[in-house]
């Protein structure tokens, strides 16, 4: 078990998002991956070291306080659910071939793809050792929880894949992909806290649908960001997703809004690999603006935003105990101004 | 959960290994692996319907046989040791760059690597799935146990390929190895079903250790067969391992008594590509033969298996509920007859 070794709060009082953050980090920090073989754990300790915005162990802590329970019950699942996160992106990171994560190699780039395969497999294997580290009545049900997610993040990787080669996609396909690669597992995070404080099971549902919801909303926000974000508040370069040719919501609508010459014009700009990024940067986001597709995908997030606030409102804590979920909501929409 | 259609055994009556067999068998052609999306699950089906002795899940609904418990209730978290295996050869066959198992073209060959780790990602969470299907009161025990050894392949797996260039392996370096590579999952799959049946932590790590020397055992006597093994009885071809250059036991063995002259032999035999291997086989196994290397094997795979039937008198169950274990010990060191 890892040491908890962040002051107990008095009473009732629950954490804030920011001291959250620094318990995991802490415990991230703390885990001690000083195994042998070197080989196998070197990488895994570097792929840790990443950083990252930790948002599903921090709902998992939050969600297991807000159903009354205490941090220390939930850190070792928070602390798996991290791993398995970093697990997916170093085998994503091999099947993308991307050279650069977070401005660091990434592993298979650094090492090789055989230490990645194997240390991403390793990572998996110890995400489970992890979850598992919980009061011993919880384990069934949030092992159920916690397989189920990870095998559906396995085919959110593939559509996403399989979405780079295919001739058509539709929207539908493409919500079905977000929800599957990184709604369910926000969704499972929340699900897996409550579990742990006790929380009834038609309320951990409800978090589930929730945590779906939040996180539809929240993807769909990073794909409008990547186009029309500001760069210092979104935290990186503008126009990301167009220069790697990515099929997102934005790309999608266009195509499936514009007239035939405009979507023919909008396919050979996007799909090709200019000098000059900026240009095509800019040439995409003036047919995104002339089509109104920032106004469809704000209209779209806000109707999952909504959706998650009236499941939000029926939630059985009292106010002062959702109001750090409610905070964190806002916060990762960026609603928080 | 996998519906168990095999007829329930009347009284205390055991299964059989050949029974045992039949059940893993039809349970693991009952999977529903039509799941979408297609690319990555027809893979999965694909690598389950390639066969093998299915040592694993034996050995599980065994144990939970032995201490009393249905195979019912190990069924499940016997398809997850069984799909936990093939998930390993899948993605080490990736590493090894094997494009050949049991008669068939591997996945990363048929398909490509990308294909290969992804299917392998979700074969390795579905094998959690199964495995924590079983009594809820058990699910924290067992799922300790798959985990660590779920960790302790992946070692295995990481020793074995630095083996491979490393300029010299010790003989314990090597032992430590197959102890991982094969033997933890044999005992950690005696120590489930022992789990599932509610036997004492006593009787489960005692089981777990017979485990651990009997899977040594049948390491070594596969290094010993894959040289010395007759063809028919062996079931493969003689010599892959020579062939392969891989530092088994006998290799090592030979390195560590030879005088200088004839290890530098060996060693410049082994590591070419000769076009005549048949040749080569010969000579390595006429090094073997002269410095009574057969024998020094046979001793040490004696040694283990004396040492896990010494554990095996002290386990609690009567004689007539060990039979089966004892068979199948003498059936998977072929000394049956």
């Amino acid at each position: 078990m890892i040491p908890y070794d962040h002051e107990h709060k008095k009473g009732n009082a629950m954490h804030t998002i920011n001291e959250l953050s620094t318990i995991i980090n802490k415990a991230l920090n703390n885990i001690n991956i000083l195994g042998e073989p070197k080989d196998l754990y070197r990488p895994i300790e570097y792929t840790l070291e990443f950083g990252g915005k930790r948002l599903r162990p921090v709902l998992m802590m939050l969600t297991c306080e807000m159903y009354g329970g205490k941090v220390e019950d939930s850190i070792n699942a928070a602390l798996g659910i991290e791993i398995f996160h970093n697990f997916t992106l170093l085998h994503d990171d091999i099947m993308d071939q991307a050279p650069i994560r977070r401005g660091r190699e990434t592993v298979y780039k650094k090492w090789d793809t055989n230490t990645a395969i194997l240390s991403g497999d390793t990572m998996f294997a110890m995400a489970y050792d992890y979850v598992r580290q919980t009061k011993p009545e919880v384990v069934p049900v949030i092992m159920k929880t916690f397989c189920q997610t990870s095998i559906e993040v396995c085919e959110g990787q593939q559509y996403d894949m399989n979405f780079e080669t295919a001739a058509f996609t539709s929207i539908e396909d493409y919500l079905n992909m977000i929800r599957l690669k990184t709604a369910v597992a926000l969704a499972a995070s929340m699900q897996i806290g409550a579990a742990i404080a006790g929380a009834e099971e038609t309320e951990q549902k409800n978090l589930y649908r929730f945590g779906e919801l939040l996180g539809m909303a929240f993807q769909l926000q990073d794909d409008y960001f990547d186009a029309f974000g500001d760069e210092e508040k979104f935290g990186k370069k503008i126009g990301g997703d167009i220069i790697a040719k990515k099929k997102t919501y934005l790309y999608l609508k266009t195509l499936e809004i514009a007239d035939n010459e405009t979507a023919r014009k909008l396919e050979s700009i996007y799909m090709a690999d200019p000098e000059d990024s900026d240009q095509k940067i800019k040439e995409v986001k003036a047919i995104f603006s002339s089509l109104k597709i920032p106004q469809f995908t704000q209209t779209l997030i806000n109707k999952y935003f909504d959706d998650a606030m009236e499941i939000f409102h029926q939630l059985s804590p009292d106010a002062a105990h959702k109001e750090t979920l409610n905070t964190f909501a806002l916060l990762i929409l960026n609603r928080d101004k």
